[in-house]
């Protein structure tokens, strides 16, 4: 029984996770509101809640959860995640050993990095041992694994490959730096072309209509839909989110030499609307040879990369071999 | 006496290497020239020679040579090393096995990630388990060490700190993309904006007279003197190699969170002159964590480090630990 463990997600919205065996498989899975616009203590209440739910009739001592944000593993605290939980240092792993009681073994991890453990361990990344992890939602994170280890960096920051540099005099980004990744292909980067191009009023396109009220998080879906019934405009966006990444993932695959990179998140879903310019652009940038090595592919395991993964790190911290 | 390693640096001029012992102390050392211009034939005599010449009077075992170029370590062929030797996979090591007698072990690994190992072992970065090493030379090289490993990639070809895109619709680069690191921070990336600044009849600078006619090599050099006294297009110039070496050390720190980034080679010897706008840039666009974490310093065994981490390396692979 000790070999079944909990992995979770933290989003803004939904508070996900599962039942997951040493084998990675899922046993059972459930989904509640995060609440975590209502303030770290609801935040808390609802996580010891659904880790007493979902544990319900199994003996579970293992626990990781997946946060996006600045986490310093190690200590067990999240240094900052501004997206969901508006906390300075707050120590989540001591809360939670309190809450839960001290049987109980608690990791946090950044939400990209279990993302990469997960897609690493059982989904497309499963046969390699060095791979880059690139996950495309309301901004762009990342997770590296090197030498089937994943390298967390020596403040546990590593991996934002959102903010490398695409175009120093590129768009400004949350970050405060200019033409970051995350600026050119990211749900907020697609919200910002959209209403660059929308500024043009000769600009004829289909999301002229519509698009105004939508939620941050519909818009990739709406801009989707439109580029795949031919608007134009529509279709450059898609285009330009490729060539950001193409001109990224060349560095990338330049500097690490890597054997996949693998590309997740919701946003992921406009592959085939990006996927040719990335793959034109990586090409061109980047030596032949590694280029040649490096698969690129979409994540295998979807919304279930974070859990799996987070599943990943709970197995390895109870000392049983996995 | 299985104690003392060669460590060799092969280079376009000048072969150089040393007797090096296990804590990293230099024994011995000697300089020809390599002669890499009349064939892989001269080269392979020069080599065997100069390793019969230094290792004379002593019993050495364990030799490692660091090439500039693209090296497949495990099975000791130059994939590719253009600047150095035309050849096209040579087998380096089963010819010096042969030449040398195979009771001699021969390690051959890219000269830039030796560089990184001799400034992890010996030099600026040896109190640190990760580090970026940056060398700045008539290219510009580099090497990778995470977790006190030299990361080399799937194929031996990580590191390509030189070919990470900084600017996308920059300077066109020997490699065939546009705006490499290389292309605005290496000897070569000078000597190019001095010629198109010169192209502007109306420019006044010291550099105007008795540059045309300088070797590639000594070009930094002189435009290092003339900025030193003042020339503002000089000073424009190294401006620009900081500007452009702090954009892309924002990335590499945001994306690898290492303890040190080290810059070495002989285009460094310009180091107070770019160092500032090097640190504004990096500054501005990186992550205040990682960045305060991140030291960045000149390395500190000069042209040593090459030769000192080709030792460690030869120390490394005749399995007695050091």
């Amino acid at each position: 029984m000790a070999d079944t463990v909990i992995g979770i997600d933290i989003g803004g919205t939904n508070l996900r996770g599962a039942l997951v065996d040493s084998e990675g498989n899922i046993l059972k899975r459930m989904k509640i509101l995060s609440e975590a616009d209502q303030g770290i203590d609801r935040l808390i209440d609802n996580l010891a809640v659904f880790i007493k739910d979902i544990s319900r009739g199994e003996k579970v001592y293992d626990i990781a959860i997946g946060i996006p944000g600045i986490i310093d593993s190690e200590n067990g605290i999240v240094t900052d995640a501004p997206n969901i939980i508006n906390v300075d240092n707050y120590p989540l792993r001591s809360v939670l050993d309190e809450k839960l009681g001290s049987n109980i073994n608690v990791v946090i991890e950044n939400d990209a990095n279990c993302a990469a453990l997960g897609e690493w361990w059982m989904g497309a990344a499963k046969d390699v041992d060095s791979m880059i992890m690139i996950t495309m939602g309301t901004g762009v994170g990342g997770g590296i694994i090197i030498s089937d280890k994943l390298w967390t960096g020596v403040g546990g920051m590593a991996g934002e490959i959102g903010h490398i540099t695409i175009y120093p005099d590129g768009a400004k980004c949350n970050c405060g730096n200019y033409g970051c990744l995350e600026s050119y292909a990211s749900a907020n980067a697609v919200k910002r072309m959209v209403h660059e191009g929308l500024n043009d009023e000769n600009l004829v396109t289909s999301l002229r209509k519509g698009l105004k009220d939508a939620e941050i998080e519909d818009i990739p879906l709406i801009v989707m839909e439109a580029a795949s019934k031919g608007d134009e405009f529509s279709l450059s966006i898609w285009h330009e989110v490729g060539v950001a990444l193409g001109i990224g993932i060349a560095s990338l695959i330049n500097l690490l030499n890597v054997e996949m990179v693998v590309i997740g998140g919701g946003v992921s879903n406009a592959w085939d609307l990006f996927i040719g310019s990335l793959r034109d652009e990586a090409s061109k940038r980047s030596f032949h040879v590694p280029m040649e090595r490096a698969k690129i592919e979409r994540g295998a395991l979807g919304d279930d990369a974070g859990i799996i993964g987070s599943a990943y790190l709970a197995h390895q911290s109870s000392g049983h071999s996995i």
